[in-house]
């Protein structure tokens, strides 16, 4: 075993443990030792508990002038029922780049340098023991020991430092159907309970800031309605101890907004008064929902406001999960504090009766939601089973939001990670929904440009997409899935290859990887790399990070290095955003190969309200289904000359985007007979969670 | 300023500053030190920022042959709208015990050693420069000054620690009406933000766990209602890669419950198979509700599963506010993660169609839920304003729940005070709601024994108990509160009484804290001394911490040391265990003042039902106003001669009490017209949280 501090050397089992078993099987480094290999200074994080850090946002301020490593973002295929591995993928690629390749290891040199054979190649790695050397004597034995054997040794990665960004993960599915999402196999993020369960408690502070919101939306209704103007004004602006009525800070955000100039409640007049006070908030326009971070689907439609004190004043609403909310795409966006309140502030809730938007600051709760997501903009460290960085941020919703990792997380990783370094984060699904939003949203308000995307799929979800059988949960795999079969392979990779040519019109080098099953035949794969080159891909390669961690990514690494290394052209958006609305959501249509768009009268409706309302510069967030490039789940491969059906059009004002609904969209999962949570324990006499998967 | 590590000299400005104000202006101790000071190993904590530390349970083992310090618990007279101070007066007496008439100080050894003139008398502290002595050199100079001035200087306390326990407040009405809930002036626990908000997540895991729990019943109906007993076994146990069925260990304990030994599904009779797969659920019967920590009164009643998914299934019910949770409770007195994990399996959640109890361990949820409230168990360290330790941990709902901190904290704080030492706890508002359930619920469970206990009252609180005139929120306060009233004060004091007869029947010493405030007078104070003195009180003292910190509370220090130290009888309960239900509630009620119990229908048919599912041995915990001895809150003294009205009777079984209803309790706040979020916001320059009061 390697005692290196931050590289670890994890000992390979076959066949592959169960996930939580692997995780439980290391021993975790102290989060802080992960934050000094990143040169992170111990007043720019705070630690949470011995395994997670929050790093702080000041350390963007302290490294403002420094350069960034490459960014590197991972999609998939087309998502099939059989699963993809793209987080698994994530975070192999990155323990290879950070762990095997990588020279933190000759960093901080070493007294043990390997050879590996891996896939017929031999490869040059080393684990650290004690001694530390200094970084040129390591230089030197490196580019001699690579000289000496060049016809042997692939070339690793330069001096870098990886950095992995996930999504927080929603703790609800983890006691449903899905499980964790921490990775898998050994490629996983550790401690996968606390990365499943709570983190840093994120997604809570989500959750009580949406919740707060919306009990001030029907309390503000529900007092607006028995009050007069003149007495909503003077509850709202109470005598100090002076006896003087003065506006609170917040309220200069409404005043503004409605032109008012004054600056005492006094000063208003009776129509000034109206207008300030009373919002007036239309109850059939509330879009603003209630969420909570477990799988509850009998909140999905509720009638609230029963009792006998709320008057009457019954209302239909419903929950979303947390991760819905629009809160979370926000902290998903958002580039600072300042940023942060000012799109908290703005979150718009519903019209007024007159069709004017109300915002959250015009309630007033602008402030304390800011307050109460003060921490949460703070991205947690954590690292993976062999000991590189990662960083969890975020985990909007993929559908009614842009399903991508936050923009802090990234900005902070480039600058940890510095020239020459690699940030891997991932875009939720296909390129169709997780790589069209990381570009167009997520990039155009980060300014930052990847050089390089990985595309994973695997042999068996291809072969679904080329006409394979109907896959059912709880019935055995059918043959062609598990035996060769080349043509079905070849005729699945027409998805393969838009998910191909959508990506590289951004201008980023491809690279696929190709996340290997035992059953997968040379051929079956070489059909792969052949139509991923075919396609334009910069590289196609194969890889087993499941099965043996960093060193089954190996390959992946150098091509993923060299494809950041090589990039020529600038980035390219799919669509500007001084175009309508209406026109931005064809170029989005075209690039799933629909031949045209058809809008429902709710949705020509909202679009014109949204144009009025002045939000049409907004970029566009699809909310359509992952399992196929068009409206239709069932759809596979590649299908072109359909018509995208838009049922109706929503808009999430604070996080800065519009989102058309293709079809309907659950945005609150239910649990099954048997939910995951009957094998979940905790073993009382070691603290262990076990029977987490 | 004193430079001393964790004893902080704090500079006491008049008037008054705001609560932030005061807490945003002094720098806390990295809680390192705090833990440092109270030899707890770093091993034993883990950090949550730098504020911030949980505590682990396993510090309890390590000193688990060690002596406890002294226990005391501070309630207050029946509460007023004029606040009586009783966490602030916690906050001040430990600092009084710890940074002022500790010898911590003395400990660490000090070169500035000063007399200070306090209420007439002479104290002598110090504060600490740099120079540590030793502690014995420090005794001998502490004697020597003892005998030199003996006749000026009140002789302060041994050397000892002193650990304040508080309970968690509610995220919810910090937002709301209330405000934050550290204290206030000089008597704090800071940051006070970091107190008031998340803390370190706890409230959050049950607001989880709470509504994990709720989603699997209605869930659970809703698949039994579709479902076959065969195809629900086999769902339940589905079978695995080999394709056998098994039992998961959870099941085990329902098939236990049944009686059923059968050990695979396929050996279970029809009938068995009924019993085990269909817990056949009366949905009238379910008492477990979901729960929010937001003040949201339009979710106090609400109709679910409205959706076309649910197919028809709605139910009426409604969302309490987190800390009613029984998740709450549970936590409050659980002991150890074995006994908790029994505690959440064993929570009743309602009644099958046949009458018998549903659990959690039934719905296949129990670990679940322990995993969900791994962490939470671990109390949270903290610090006052002067630096002195503070554990946070649970803050159970006063009334339906038993209104104390948690049994884990006050343990470890006890282990850490060691012998000599102090843990100060608070027992939520006036002896017959929050002392009596510390005492005959909290103190039956932990095994832990209180010397004395301090009861909080003002001059104003006591005038209104003796018939001042009502007191109007945004009204000026009536002249008799601000001036001087020695009969209404008098009269009051027949309230203050029997708050004494009560407490020192549990066999401690009760000392009476006056808070004094500056429209005081000598003689007002004079009359609640003589009244309490009367009554049987061990000490009366008037202190002045919230103007003065720790100083302002030297007397009660100094008093309660005494008190400790000369407890002359044995712990004694108000009721044994082994007598019925109605015994039980009468004998609560005979405290009370009342002269008789009246049951409602519903209530006798509860009684009946708990006791013919086993639970009548539990204690009870009163769910009644504790604006009033009586169910009437409007009646202030001491109330005698009432019959006291039990509406219904509920069960916390998983917490281990019954809950008699006397009257209605709200369990889900509202917001008003101006809640407190109007004036909360971030300062995003400094990352400083504003106007939180």
């Amino acid at each position: 075993m390697s005692t290196s501090k931050t590289v670890r050397k994890v000992e390979v089992l076959s066949p592959v443990p169960a996930d939580i078993d692997i995780a439980n099987s290391v021993e975790p480094f102290h989060i802080s030792e992960i934050a000094k290999d990143l040169n992170l200074s111990p007043k720019h994080y705070d630690l949470y508990g011995k395994y997670k850090a929050k790093v702080l946002l000041s350390v963007l301020d302290e490294l403002e002038g420094s350069g960034d490593g490459y960014y590197v973002v991972v999609g998939g295929i087309t998502p099939t029922p059989l699963g993809e591995g793209k987080s698994t993928t994530t975070v192999g690629l990155c323990q290879a780049l950070g762990a095997f390749l990588d020279k933190k290891s000759f960093n901080k040199l070493s007294n043990h340098l390997h050879m590996y054979q891996f896939t017929g190649n031999w490869y040059m790695y080393t684990y650290v023991k004690q001694l530390p050397l200094c970084k040129a004597m390591l230089e030197i034995w490196y580019v001699f020991l690579t000289l000496l054997c060049k016809e042997k040794v692939k070339r690793a990665v330069k001096l870098a430092q990886v950095v992995t960004c996930l999504r927080q993960p929603s703790q609800g599915p983890t006691f449903g159907i899905k499980g964790g999402a921490a990775g898998g196999g050994y490629s996983q993020v550790i401690p996968m309970d606390e990365f499943n369960l709570h983190l840093t408690g994120d997604i809570h502070a989500i959750t009580a800031a949406n919740n707060l919101l919306a009990a001030a939306i029907d309390t503000r209704i529900f007092h607006e309605s028995t009050q007069s103007d003149k007495a909503l004004l003077n509850r709202l602006c109470p005598p100090n101890k002076e006896g003087k009525r003065n506006f609170s800070d917040i309220m200069f955000r409404r005043l503004k907004k409605l032109g008012i100039s004054k600056t005492k409640p006094e000063e208003l007049t009776p129509q000034e008064v109206k207008k300030f006070a009373r919002l007036d908030i239309d109850p059939a326009s509330i879009t603003w929902r209630r969420v909570m971070d477990v799988n509850d689907r009998f909140l999905r439609k509720i009638a609230i406001g029963q009792g006998p004190e709320e008057k009457g004043m019954v209302r239909e609403t419903g929950f979303d999960i947390s991760v819905a909310s629009e809160i979370m795409a926000v902290l998903a966006l958002t580039t600072s504090l300042a940023d942060m309140r000012e799109r908290l502030g703005k979150m718009v809730i519903g019209n007024s009766k007159a069709g004017d938007p109300v915002t959250a600051d015009d309630l007033g709760v602008g402030g304390a939601l800011t307050v109460l997501m003060k921490d949460a903009i703070n991205p947690t460290l954590m690292q993976t089973l062999e000991g590189t960085p990662v960083l969890v941020h975020a985990g909007p919703f993929a559908n009614i939001a842009h399903g991508n990792s936050s923009i802090v997380a990234d900005k902070i990783a480039l600058k940890l990670a510095g020239p020459g370094g690699f940030v891997v984060t991932e875009a939720g699904f296909g390129s169709d929904i997780g790589t069209e939003k990381f570009m167009n949203i997520k990039c155009r308000y980060s300014s930052l440009t990847p050089q390089c995307a990985v595309i994973v799929a695997t042999i068996r979800a291809l072969k679904m997409h080329g006409g394979g059988p109907e896959v059912i949960a709880g019935k055995p795999l059918d043959r062609a899935y598990t035996t060769e079969n080349v043509s079905l392979v070849e005729a699945g990779c027409v998805n393969l290859a838009r998910h191909i040519s959508n990506t590289k019109a951004y201008g980023v080098n491809v690279v696929v990887a190709v996340n290997m099953f035992a059953t997968d035949s040379e051929a079956e794969l070489n059909a792969v790399r052949n139509a991923a080159l075919a396609a334009g891909a910069y590289d196609a390669v194969v890889c087993t990070h499941h099965a043996h961690g960093g060193k089954g990514a190996m390959d992946l690494g150098i091509a993923v290095q060299k494809a950041c290394e090589n990039v020529t052209q600038p980035l390219k958006f799919l669509y500007p955003l001084d175009i309508s609305i209406k026109e931005k959501i064809e170029a989005i249509a075209r690039s799933y190969g629909a031949s045209g768009v058809e809008y429902s009268e709710q949705a020509e409706k909202q679009i014109e309200m949204y144009s009025r309302q002045g939000f049409s510069g907004l970029p566009i967030c699809m909310a359509k289904t992952q399992y196929s490039f068009s409206h239709n789940a069932a759809e596979k491969g590649a299908p072109t000359g359909f018509s995208l059906p838009i049922r109706d059009v929503r808009a999430s004002i604070g996080a800065g985007f519009i989102y058309p609904l293709v079809g309907t969209m659950s945005t609150m999962p239910g649990l099954p007979t048997r939910p995951c949570f009957y094998d979940i324990d905790l073993d009382t006499a070691t603290g262990k969670v076990i029977g987490l998967s």
